[in-house]
């Protein structure tokens, strides 16, 4: 697969972390010549905690982790994910695989069965044939070393065109916080090969029920705020690591908060930036709007619209779709206090084209790579920022001949 | 533009109704050598009743039709629908516009203003030339004929590659009532040129509060259970004109109810097979619901998934984003209770591919042109059928390149 248009130039440097250590390995249980399993070890009193797809059909390695995220943090902890094969809709055998694969984890590397969260990401409805993974565990824990997050961030990839991480560093008063993620997704998301996956690491300190809350709410203005093509997996995961090793507390810390928004927000435009056949990034800013609420709901119906996201490929600055998109959201909207603006280009307001508007001046902004659309609504206060990419050749060819 | 490969052979045979008569035009507003200006006028005495978009982004003339329709109801009545601007988003001009070509065509036809209904469909954004429509009224009025029924149906086409037109008879005791309907729309839909519009006719007799209340009914069961590409217009219209002239009371007939029905997913099914770049017809029906509303939720969830519809284009059975848009739809779903059909072979059923089903037999209902897919959710007694078209590489080149 080629690598994106929209990808970063080269794979961040990651700083290791005091007792985080990474080890991968190939099961060849899908891909031929690469690693497709990543463990990650985590040391006593790291607190965990996540946030999951909210699918009906959620696949097995997610209730387990949801059953496990709020249970005893006692002792060190895991993370294991396999690419390939997503271990969803298989029934009995899904949860069985899970219980086998951590059993035997737990068994290896000494790590309590309640503190090991694993995911799996890839196609859906075939057996996990979880032996092939167990058979790993020794080798992959003698392996475990600090320095191997390039290759955790390689093996956790689908149909991924490149490896995403990111990295912050923040100061607590005279000492300085390490946050470190990796994730994988493609849409928002292929529920064959580009479920989304995120793995955040800090030497932070903060109580597991802080950690949750911050995570929570940063979640829902970052990786809840970014679509490809509006379809949810049945296998998302984000897990972060706290492990306490720096000694500092970082509870209400708003320098922690916002380098973890960063570290986050940074992983949410990569995975976008790695969108199915995407051409073009979006940023799609709602202000104006009766609330925060009704600003996303607005924001992911242009960000969601098909017709909004073909155009964009085609570079035709057409803001009747996003007119069309605003007014089928559902959200309180009035067509003549509504304007929207490409880039600083003021293109409609008041109900109607702006009267300054040239044409020619939409055609130069939808020519840019990283388009902003901007939309106000006139009525309020609430606001949302959404991220997308463009409709094109691309995503079909992908889609539509995945798995033959 | 290439005709649907989903095209019906012919035309069907409209037949003419009593009192009932049309007359089209060419206004060069857009497109030339054809006709995009279409006026029917219906005799006194005559019961209008509508459905319209629920877009907050509407265009002026449903804001115009929704006004009057409750109002009086004494006096001839008139549709008068332009093809190739949607006078949506044209601020006051956009009401101004109306008002002129109703006025004029009140005082040439001798209609009262307040039975005269009108529909735009085109771009969005565009000042609507109202003086190239009035200009043709004195002589689309002297032209009004009861034969020209397929005219109108072709005058008012955008992106459609084909007139659509159903008509049923009905036996009510021993007399006969006829329903004649013509539709255009070519997406669930594009704003740019493919709006829906659609326009009833019957000599049948009932009040409008009736006509009102069945064709809202059956709206639900019909146009709105279907969609191309999730997007919804702003100047979706459908009007139904009963004149009463057969003398025939249908008021409460289940027979009348059942043929007017008939027309509607006629028409309803033909929009789909106009659906832009469409190569397969997509029936999905969803039985063993919580309720029927979680069932059409479900069913519109994987109608409007891309990964679901671009499967299809593959031709590939893959079943795991069914599951997958069952998952995300927010509607009630139990993993392990849920079962897929495609046509009459199982697939999925207990959480998990069914024991003897083979890739094969799947293959082979998606090489179909006409594509069945079932899901049984085994919840309780709720269901719908939607019906959806695949997304092809057709749908981008249509919509990427559309205005230049």
């Amino acid at each position: 697969m080629k690598r994106s248009p929209l990808a970063p130039d080269t794979f961040p440097e990651l700083p290791a972390l005091p007792g985080l250590r990474f080890a991968t390995a190939a099961t060849g249980l899908r891909y031929q010549g690469r690693d497709d399993l990543m463990l990650a070890v985590l040391p006593e009193g790291t607190a965990v905690a996540g946030v999951f797809t909210r699918s009906s059909t959620r696949a097995a390695p997610v209730l387990d982790c949801q059953s496990k995220i709020l249970g005893p943090s006692q002792g060190a902890a895991a993370f294991l994910v396999n690419a390939g094969n997503a271990n969803a809709f298989t029934g009995r055998n899904g949860t069985k695989a899970v219980e086998a694969i951590v059993s035997r984890l737990s068994e290896v590397a000494d790590v309590p069965e309640t503190r090991i969260f694993t995911a799996s990401t890839g196609v859906i409805g075939e057996a996990l044939d979880h032996a092939a993974i167990t058979h790993h565990m020794s080798d992959l824990v003698e392996r475990l070393d600090d320095s191997h997050v390039d290759a955790a961030a390689a093996a956790i990839m689908t149909t991924d065109t490149f490896a995403k991480g990111a990295t912050r560093q923040v100061a607590i008063g005279d000492q300085t916080v390490t946050i470190t993620g990796i994730a994988k997704g493609s849409g928002m998301i292929a529920p064959d090969m580009a479920t989304m996956l995120v793995f955040l690491f800090t030497d932070a300190k903060i109580g597991r029920a802080d950690l949750q809350n911050l995570v929570s709410a940063l979640n829902q203005r970052t990786f809840n705020c970014i679509t490809v093509d509006s379809d949810t997996s049945t296998s998302d995961t984000l897990l972060i690591a706290a492990t306490g090793t720096s000694g500092v507390d970082v509870t209400d810390s708003v320098g922690f908060s916002s380098a973890l928004h960063d570290v986050m927000i940074d992983l949410a435009h990569q995975v976008v930036r790695d969108g199915e056949g995407a051409s073009k990034f979006v940023e799609i800013t709602v202000t104006g709007a009766h609330s925060d609420a009704d600003a996303r709901t607005i924001g992911l119906s242009v960000a969601n619209s098909p017709l909004v996201k073909t155009a964009i490929a085609g570079e035709d600055p057409n803001w009747g779709r996003i007119v069309m998109a605003v007014g089928k959201s559902g959200a309180l909207a009035d067509r003549d206090r509504l304007s929207i603006k490409f880039g600083d280009v003021l293109v409609a307001r008041e109900g109607w084209v702006a009267p300054d508007y040239r044409e020619e001046d939409g055609v130069a902004e939808m020519k840019k790579t990283d388009i902003r659309i901007g939309i106000d609504l006139g009525l309020g206060g609430g606001n949302a920022t959404v991220w997308t990419c463009d409709l094109t050749h691309g995503y079909i060819d992908i889609n539509a001949d995945y798995r033959s």
